[in-house]
């Protein structure tokens, strides 16, 4: 299976390294053949493409989807250049792996989807976390109804990325480069996360801050205008009628890798923080009499996945064995044509999802998440949320 | 300084233990003289008042409020009694020191706090975290300017006391007894605290939700339909102009004394969580070069009031401890006719926010709370939130 | 029961503290009442015996201990006082409550053990730390032996109170005032834990090291020599035949209360940490299968005595409430006429392990603790350990 | 740079896994050629030689060495198969990366280095947990100064793979295998730690105890004696007069990838544990005042390597991102002809400390570790330790 990767950027770097290690890691999917690095800097496409091992380099990604020989197309570019991308790959018959948000808002996620759907490709987008062995414990325990019925869902993506306010403005700052802003690049995560976790969201009500609304301008003196949310914070309904909370946020300082979640059931809870991305900590209300609590419990050769890794309990993965493991569910997903988990139907879904909340804000009711993607359309309004906050009065 | 208690119950005991504590602690502060212990069950008072060290007991709680040489009245009752026994006791010209919440709802809480103001009295509600030596030092960074601009405040109060659903009908589920459900009870603390540490709110929005609709009636086979809400899941915005959150819940299968936040600055974060009390988290983005990360300070002499109760640091305080420096605050607010912290009229005010947030949730749209007493009107509608889940559609 | 207090310094204040909270928080046994306070300084003794309640105030314990309407004597002097005080307490038919170490060595220890033995006298040392409901939960699950056979106990005490090398000398620092160093102030508590858990000690091997041989005298210019050990690290075994390590260190720069252990059968292990002492943690090989891990515990109404604080789980205890359950032991000990688990035989058997230790370093070889009082001999040698350290070649 | 590795078990894939990846994560070094795979099961090696990309397969390990095109020989095998595979390649002029133990003993080991050293061969042996950038952290926070003189230091690394009773006999548990049990295994690597992080060891004092006497031969219904020791409980004195402790355990029921250690010294503390690889704790006595307390680091892309995998702090390595650090380092070492930390010097000088502390529990007495090879000799005795224990009487 040969690989076109476009962007040798850090995710590229990331999507590199998991090419090289996952026919090690898994032996039973077949190995992926590192053919083409694309970047629009070419010296650079050159330049990684030795040190990471694929044969030819471009600074061409169109042709780089259109090679015959290429089966798959990994998109590690920002979020504006993806649909181009993905629809010239689909286009050509090829396979899309891409990283997340599929698009900029839940229309050009729909349109991607679609042109997939109609083309017969698997698809993947980059929602690395949820392959993680603990999450998949985490969703085996709902499944199997230990924690009996569903009570509440309380989840945040924290990050402290942008949390100086002298950080200069960035392509994650503008609408035409990003799309929304902490809900694209952290809300994506968790929205998949929660999907991944109790299924899908019925309704949902934001309350959107753009903290600092002004950046210093990188190439220049000038100050520029953040274009879309530091922060979401955001009531949420799933169908399951179970109601929830999320919080976003790229400017809390103190917090990195922040995903943590508090699911809880009417016997049992579950907490997690990716901080601590080997540790799972369950309760259940009928354990040991007088000795309810909370169980850490560590990633092992027991949880899914892990054994290929390391066959001793407590070693730990770390967050590039994600990536190993995303990529052997899109390589056995094409070998067996079998259905990837995060597709981009997924894909879709969550940035309808990040639509609704964006469109919550702005009306200040309840939204419902578009459920089929003809019904997506272009976001309106500024898109910003309001400044400094936009709630109450 | 002469007390009268009335309440034998579990927060009468906690008062009784900080009564016989607080000269030994804090020998600065008159010693309380135990006068009369008042429960409606005579013969409990009896028994009580000789265990606890009560000169006399009665079962006619009026009296102990008329009684002429009482100095202050402790009202340790369910919430629907304290504004008749609050507005006897000032209305014989006692100092009032009364279990949260003040009332049922943000009227009956002004129309107390109205009366203290008119009559002159020492007034004090019993949100005894605040008393709390880590929340002081918490306070003292953020006013300091430690953490920088504010940016956000997450807040949680979670227990599980109603999380099994086979739990009882009790006073607390019955409107006319406990006013709300989780708010009265749980958020009360929690916007105290908020209220403490960053100010007061501008505006909330509530999403309420019973998740039991019906429990077992204890006194006999039939099921009594719960008439206030088990969790509420909040989005708020301070005078500040900082948003946030709240989640409070009875449900909360797992949490056992679950009052935590997280307050986020533009240079700086503190966390906290109760089941920790004696610990703080500390995290600053300046600390030493590549070496930044959450401190977790340790209770110790050098945090307030600490000293007096241990010299030594980590040793730790307990929740009865939290009841013993609240009660000196009473007693030297009295003693040196100075304001005490935790009022009525904070006591008001923390019930004008949770009408807010009823309010909010019946009507779907961002709610102030009342800013003056006069304006605190009776919460109408069902009070309940809707079943299930008031969310979306 | 009427009490005498000799010593108003810093343990008597948390003796005052327990002698007032007693009687409300454990309405079963008799309230005792405070007869005498003594100390040494008599306007001290004036001013806390008004702050503190008692009816009495002398500079002379002796009368304290003569007094014929005492029947109780607390003793909360420095080590080397503990003797005469305590011989003349029993002389005078008193039953005595006396702070740790109960002597400065093994021999004064064994004489007071035996003179209240003849004397039929009741007798406490103050281990507070295992009256924590934790510890005995965690005694209960080793008794039911759901930790299997025993395997290892790592133990350790380590504070940082002498951490500053500029700390003056004070009177823990001398051989004639406080006996051994670190082993006394904190070995004691940790060794009568070891004993509480798992059982008597069979042989100790330990290393003794003074870090800090010179400390500033605070009453001039000059350094004074510390004539005992700063850190303490033991090899141990018990008389079950397992083998274990104790660490007693009162130069543990940034432990503070740092009392804790890992105890590990063949079948499950405990780990508890005092700076965390509501939290016990509990690990069952045979749980869930695919989920062991190891379970927080939170105390709560469920384990010993906590409902006597408070009805709610997780709402924690503080050290003061350590020594209210101490307190009631002694109380219930002398009114039942029942033996009182921490007395003075085990205050005597504590203080044998410790002298083996000692000698233990000096002589280099395994020791095993005294097992009969008459064996007890005083410990020779400069009893400071070496100087930096006392190992190898 | 062209790679020989022998061993096509557990530790080989981790190496292969390393081998592949480095070259992408570390684009300065040059990528070393996967040449020849050899394990003594020839099917085994020809299966994974194409899985994980090996050019050739063999069941020749002596081939392998002897490969002129080979420049480094990866020796993954079983502990009593280093010694000969290393002098073989050594011999034909190879650089060799063994795993850890070295060899069965210090005199294997010895000889080892010697011929190492005289053959100007560059060598490397598999100690990965210092290649963390949290514990290079720590070494750069020691070297400073930042912790003021040596005060302590509290190691151990506990696992429970050998903790069921029941669990059968296997190579580890044979002195003709394994050499010693835990220490060789679980020892070597906190001898090494110790050594990187505070230097060499003055002499040791070791209680060594086999547990489980007996295990399940895997082969049929009979028992075996195990030959070595399931625990060693250790007093040292380092170089620098710094006294500490080593607990070491297969047997440490509850604990998986248990290495951790608490350093102390006269103005901060360390604390680290492997089961939170990404974490390192830090305690300064000179912080803020009043607010000194163990702050957490966390990995980010301000330490050593950490960038190389990712440019986000928190994300999180894991345990086989070490063994890419320590093949860089191998790779580097070689490339650039300087020295590789843990070398076979190192590694020799692990086992002479190995070898002094099972010397010091035959002889009850302190020992010291070798300095010089020439003076390393086989260990004598049972080497085993006492049954059950070997403590006192």
């Amino acid at each position: 299976m040969k690989f076109a990767l476009i962007g040798a950027g850090v995710m590229g770097k990331a999507h590199a390294i998991a090419l090289r290690s996952v026919a090690t890691v898994f032996p039973d999917v077949p190995a992926p053949v590192r053919e083409i690095l694309a970047d629009v800097d070419g010296s650079r496409a050159e330049q990684h493409a030795k040190a990471w091992g694929f044969r030819h380099a471009t600074d061409d990604w169109l042709s780089a989807c259109l090679a015959p020989e290429v089966d798959v197309v990994g998109i590690c570019t920002p979020n504006h250049l993806h649909k181009e991308m993905v629809l010239a790959a689909i286009g050509a018959g090829k396979h899309v792996y891409c990283e997340k948000p599929l698009g900029l808002d839940g229309a050009e996620a729909a349109s991607m989807y679609l042109a997939a759907r109609d083309a017969g490709a698997k698809t993947a987008v980059g929602f690395n976390y949820t392959c993680n062995p603990m999450i998949r414990l985490a969703r085996s325990i709902v499944e199997a109804g230990e924690l009996g019925d569903p009570v509440s869902f309380s989840g945040s993506f924290e990050e402290d990325y942008l949390g100086d306010p002298q950080a200069p403005f960035g392509w994650r700052c503008a609408r035409s480069t990003a799309g929304s802003g902490a809900l694209n690049d952290l809300g994506s995560h968790l929205i998949h996360l929660a999907h991944f976790l109790v299924g899908r969201l019925a309704s949902v009500y934001g309350n959107l801050t753009t903290v600092y609304r002004q950046r210093p301008d990188p190439n220049g003196g000038a100050w520029r205008e953040v274009e879309n949310e530091d922060m979401a914070q955001v009531l949420v309904q799933f169908e399951s009628g179970m109601p929830g909370t999320f919080e976003i946020s790229r400017v809390a300082t103190g917090r990195k890798s922040g995903l943590a979640f508090r699911l809880t059931g009417s016997r049992g809870s579950l907490t997690f923080d990716q901080v601590r991305m080997n540790e799972l900590r369950v309760y259940r209300a009928a354990d040991h009499s007088g000795q309810a609590g909370y169980q850490t419990i560590l990633a092992g050769p027991e949880h899914a996945d892990y054994e290929n890794f390391c066959p001793a309990p407590g070693h730990g993965l770390g967050i590039n064995d994600l990536k190993v493991i995303e990529l052997r569910n899109v390589l056995a997903g094409i070998a067996h044509d079998r259905a990837i988990e995060a597709d981009f139907e997924e894909g879709w879904r969550v940035q309808a999802v990040i639509d609704a909340i964006e469109e919550s804000d702005r009306n200040r009711c309840w939204t419902s998440p578009a459920t089929t993607p003809l019904l997506a359309v272009p976001a309106t309004g500024d898109g910003q949320g309001t400044a400094v906050h936009s709630g109450g009065q």
